[in-house]
């Protein structure tokens, strides 16, 4: 998998094993953020209640992942490349804890919007949100583990849509909340929801970027399009 | 300074000069908190700008310190506990940018700010926060510098009083959207200025978590009150 031109090394054996690991981590995140945006969607509490707890098992999954790639340096002293690589490890397992963390978030929101006044359309859009950045994160797992520079370069040029997403997401909130004070406080919740889920795909952003300085030994310029533009827009109607 | 019991090492003076870097980027971060606080609260929109600009050295730094800490790997091939903590020190200076990064978020919507429905006593309440913060991570860095588990154990603590600012903070912002529909903007940015402080919190309670692992080598149990209680709460007087 790693390198072709030659036996697999005692290194390369090593570094496949974490690999594996963070892919399945990986897979775990998946499904976080798939879960979270049901139990949302379908106000199921339920599965709000197992989303969160698994969050559990990513968070122990990467300690492992830190820990083999710890005894890793250790045991095999890589230098070069090969410790780029390892070092990457790091990186991409902090990248999906972190993801797993804002679907266990928006799990727990997604609990309590239950009891507040409904919000129409409200959880629709973030579905829609929320699929890109777990496709996006599918792609990203795929690039990394291909070391497919390409796919990245895609994948970070896909985070513009869902920023834009965000900030139609952020009009839409705010008007909700102008029209009926009721509305305040849901909005609130879901206007934290969308920010977790732009975030996410900050953070998958990072992934890919990672994967393109692993194969180039560069990390990309920061020229991509910065789409959330709330936090620099008045935003809204109201000045 | 790391080990007194002998001389030092050529691996213990590499660990002393990263650490030098990581206490420059904790002055740097510390300063960057200070700072977007005060443009919030003087409606200083230059300094706001300064202190965007800032966050571009404290993110070069970290790269520094990362291949810094990488090299010394490389070259020095540390085992147990000195690998442990060479790779703390990825950790400490990731949590050093991402609290950077928040302070950059604060500066910008400070700026947004000005243009909008001025909300009375909501930068005041901020500032509390910010400075509570600014406080922990001082101290944070001095107890890691100074391996003093007590401290790093005393500003983990602290951690609980920002949540509960936070919490304050939630419901205070609720209620003024609730009273008049053109604080609703201004309200949503303080609200994500105030989220953003809480998180710094957060990240400034994880260095001090490594700084225990680092001298115990165990990391502390998750057994710190969580007090951020509005991700649970149905908050306001709206459901």
């Amino acid at each position: 998998m790693i390198k072709n031109t030659h036996i697999a090394s005692a290194f390369d054996r090593d570094l496949e094993a974490i690999q594996a690991q963070i892919m399945k981590m990986g897979g775990m995140v998946e499904e976080a953020i798939e879960n979270a945006s049901k139990a949302l969607v379908d106000g199921d509490t339920e599965l709000a209640i197992a989303t969160r707890r698994a969050d559990k098992a990513i968070d122990l999954l990467e300690e492992k992942v830190n820990e083999e790639a710890a005894r890793v340096i250790a045991l095999r002293q890589p230098i070069a490349t090969d410790l780029r690589t390892v070092l990457t490890v790091f990186r991409i397992s902090a990248a999906l804890e972190r993801v797993g963390d804002y679907a266990k978030n928006i799990a727990k929101r997604s609990e309590i919007l239950q009891d507040l006044h409904q919000v129409e359309g409200g959880a629709a859009s973030l579905k829609r949100m929320s699929k890109a950045v777990q496709m996006m994160l599918k792609d990203a797992l795929d690039a990394y583990i291909q070391r497919d520079v390409a796919l990245a370069a895609d994948v970070r040029a896909r985070d513009e849509e869902v920023d834009q997403m965000y900030n139609a997401l952020f009009r839409e909130y705010l008007t909700h909340m102008m029209e009926d004070p009721r509305n305040i406080t849901a909005c609130m919740h879901l206007h934290f929801m969308a920010k977790n889920i732009e975030r996410m795909g900050d953070l998958v952003t990072g992934i890919c970027e990672q994967v393109i300085y692993l194969v180039t030994g560069e990390l990309p310029d920061e020229d991509r399009t910065k789409a959330d533009i709330t936090s620099t827009a008045k935003g809204g109607t109201v000045n």
